[in-house]
């Protein structure tokens, strides 16, 4: 295995040049992790610790990759509050070697629209309000209710408004979703509807919104998620890609005449093909920019149409709550988004659409991506983010999970035998055999924080190995890529245009924004600390 | 292509009484049938003539095969009355060469649970209500809510009540629907949830149960779906299931003492387990018993596990609108279902759970199974279904459909260029050709009830490859037959050994009637008129 990453990363900066080698290596690298453990259907979800019709249906319950251990197999395992010591970030904490900020904002707003942890009243911690696909539900809403909430119903756009930003400059933002009547908010008439149910739950919004001011809901934006304005990442990403959707919409009119002979102007079929359009442009930046970002082997992996093709991990998606744990990578948040000359503090990144508006997205993209990102890892966790560690610390006791080990062997990986092979790091080592007395009775969580990995890495092999699985088996899966639905009889000969001349964000950013910045989720290594 | 199948014929016999080769021969055969046409998903269903997001992925729209021919294709056809005059059963109608009624009965029964037109008000032709699954709604109820309705709680078994029939002997059926309140009739409380919704939509059992007398309501058995008291068919499938999973149901609880230690007294488990164990059976019977009937090779196909792992055609269901079509097998369905000795007119076999009752399903299962069904073809609509066939026609139309020689092509069949190759009668050439002028005009939905077939057969070419298509790689990706979900964890070790020792109807018959009658879908050759 050792030997192969050696050899592979000799052979793949030449492969990556030729289109076919390259084409080949991308088929071979995501087959390989497709088949790093066993295809779904699982025999378990979270619904029972057995195998029910509902357990193997009903995606409302979320799956899982390993059943619960029996009982007397679940070791003693120490008190929460003592792994959330594990957690809790040590002075400025650790930075990332090459990750910027704007990864991390990424990957949160990306993860929000399928990790989806059922938050309603009575909780059910087995369940979810996820879709199970890569929809661009960040922006479309869940469901096509909901849609149809968030769409103008002209020209196949979203609605929008043209806010000016401090400078006097123009930009597009979606609609505000309240408005002011008398000393309230009232969500807007639009994203209301007695029988079908509003643009979001009005319970679960409550507490999103809990505490914030009324200068700070005044600019809450109408997006298809109930945190898609908690952090101006969601809120500039969730603009930039409603941009790009208006924007594919408007060059698709121009360029398929004859749909805008329809009754309707042409406006369903110009919204559903951009929004199919913009969902492969985002499975493209996923697969060609943020894996190749995370993935340790130097490689131009490319989004191979078809690759999922009579695969046996082609199944249908289920999100495990080992995905939805696993991604949970708090360590990444620094405690201060700073590019060295511009900072901004928790109170100033947290729900704060003002900013995004008086600054315009191109600026705070830019801060963004020079901004370098927190180091996965034990111990690095923000203290303004432990509330949320402890909720998750919570959420893996409750689920009950199999040990560190018993995922490595799952996942094809060796057992390991001590803490020292786990982790280079002396302290961590003597931290976690007086927690836990040895390696085998290791909870999974602590251990794909604590793996070691090494500067070309950003997490260890469990953790990595877990997320190319649950990525590409999930991601590649998407109707859209399908070989009977992906080409110009569905995207018309302009949507693929667009696909086939779109591979970084920064494509979207120079389309969309006035003033376009530099954009990477790399942060330049010649100034990591 | 035919030289194939007549090495087949030849070979077929002897590999089927080899186990090894069975499997082997069984293997082949599926695969071939599920890559007849490409895999699903389908850039279209019913939602949209173009590709959106819902058609990829919203299945309440049915699916479709073909897209519908753009309008300067599609050729004038004749008025629908025209057509249905090409189905109406001409005298005492043709009657099958080798099928029981049983067959026909177990083909309506079993179709019933996954062929569902969404049927509420306002009609959209182009939605359904399907699950999409073979999991025996037809007993289970169409969500868990209902499965719960129709369960006991209480030993893992089905609500159910001991009738005496006309002899003083007792059987078990589900529970009645209704009860009796003054003059009228009501759901009794345990089928209705004010909340939740009842067992049925009432304004569909309405519909349903329109012009029924007292006596037949009285009768009407709780069971999965509306239309599950329709005909004794219907009914003396359901009991015979019923008592299946409650014998089955008993026998877990005999040999997994553990279960019974949970709070519950192991009924949820009992329960689950008794449902996937008795799903299995199903899907055994119809692959084992049901579609080598249909096939015209004689040979004893095995539903081999695992047969759907890694193969392009293992997909998310989508039941086709074209498979909802193909189904309607009107013809089957005799005038008068006899034996020679009794006989039933459709008076006496619709919706008369009474003589369900007073004969006992053992007396009725045997006359089923020694009575002829009529032959699948042209002219052979029965009278009292010829309201249900305009219907069908109706539908055909709504959802605008290629041709004949469209799906042909698409099955990977060779196009037709003379009526007098699709027909061997005269007079059935001479109508098509007046009502189409040529073959290329051909209606998809005649042409495959036109098709000639051989003594051998009981349909012809493309309706062979497109029920063999859709059923193959819908029933062989229930997740129940998946690797990491099929064995005795899944069942237990005496589930695993039910579904081991069960192959055909009989089996079950034997297992729960007092008198067990014989039963087979094939009607004695040596009797056919």
């Amino acid at each position: 295995m050792s030997l192969l990453k050696r050899l592979i990363s000799v052979v793949a900066p030449i492969a990556g040049r030729i289109p076919f080698t390259r084409r080949l290596a991308s088929e071979y690298f995501i087959d390989k992790s497709g088949n790093a453990t066993s295809p779904r259907p699982r025999p378990f979800s979270m619904a029972a610790d057995y195998t029910s019709w509902e357990s193997l249906t009903d995606r409302r319950f979320t799956g899982r990759h390993l059943p619960p251990p029996k009982a007397a197999d679940q070791p003693a395992r120490p008190a929460v509050e003592e792994v959330l010591k594990l957690f809790s970030r040590q002075g400025a904490g650790r930075q990332a070697v090459d990750t910027s900020v704007l990864f991390s904002a990424f990957a949160q707003w990306f993860t929000d629209s399928f990790l989806r942890t059922d938050r309603s009243e009575p909780r059910d911690f087995r369940k979810n309000t996820s879709n199970h696909e890569i929809d661009l539900c960040e922006i479309y809403g869940l469901d096509a209710h909901r849609t149809r909430m968030l769409r103008s119903m002209k020209g196949g756009r979203l609605r929008s408004q043209l806010l000016k930003d401090g400078r006097g400059v123009e930009g597009e933002f979606p609609e505000f979703l309240y408005e002011r009547v008398g000393d309230q908010f009232a969500i807007r008439a639009a994203f209301r509807n007695a029988e079908l149910g509003d643009l979001h739950d009005a319970a679960l919004l409550a507490r999103v919104f809990d505490g914030w001011t009324d200068a700070q809901k005044a600019a809450v934006f109408a997006v298809g998620l109930e945190h898609g304005n908690s952090v101006i990442g969601n809120t500039v990403l969730n603009s930039l890609f409603l941009r790009e959707h208006n924007r594919i919409a408007g060059e698709l009119a121009k360029t398929n005449p004859d749909w805008l002979t329809a009754p309707d102007g042409g406006d369903e079929r110009l919204f559903q093909t951009a929004r199919n359009v913009l969902t492969v442009l985002l499975l493209k930046l996923v697969v060609e920019e943020y894996i190749v970002h995370i993935s340790p082997i130097e490689f131009p992996l490319e989004m191979v149409p078809f690759v999922a093709d009579g695969k046996k991990w082609n199944k249908s998606n289920w999100i495990a709550i080992e995905f939805s744990l696993l991604y949970r990578w708090h360590s990444l948040v620094p405690d201060v988004i700073s590019d060295g000359q511009r900072s901004l503090k928790p109170a100033e990144f947290l729900g704060n659409n003002a900013l995004v508006i008086s600054e315009g997205i191109d600026s705070l993209l830019g801060l963004l991506a020079r901004a370098p990102a927190g180091r996965i890892g034990l111990h690095n966790t923000p203290v303004f983010l432990e509330k949320v560690e402890a909720r998750t610390l919570k959420l893996m006791r409750d689920a009950d999970l199999a040990s560190y080990n018993a995922y490595r062997k799952a996942f094809g990986l060796s057992r390991l035998t001590s803490f020292a092979q786990l982790s280079d790091d002396p302290a961590v080592v003597q931290e976690l055999t007086r927690l836990y007395g040895t390696i085998d009775k290791l909870e999974w969580y602590v251990g794909i924080f604590a793996e070691r990995y090494d500067a070309k890495s950003m997490m260890g092999d469990l953790m990595l190995t877990m997320v190319a699985y649950d990525a590409f088996t999930q991601a590649l899966t998407n109707p859209l890529l399908a070989r009977n639905v992906y080409g110009k009889d569905t995207f018309s000969a302009k949507g693929l245009e667009i696909i086939d001349n779109t591979h970084r964000l920064q494509d979207l950013v120079n389309r969309n924004c006035a003033k376009p910045p530099k954009v990477s989720f790399e942060f330049p290594k010649a100034r990591a600390g």
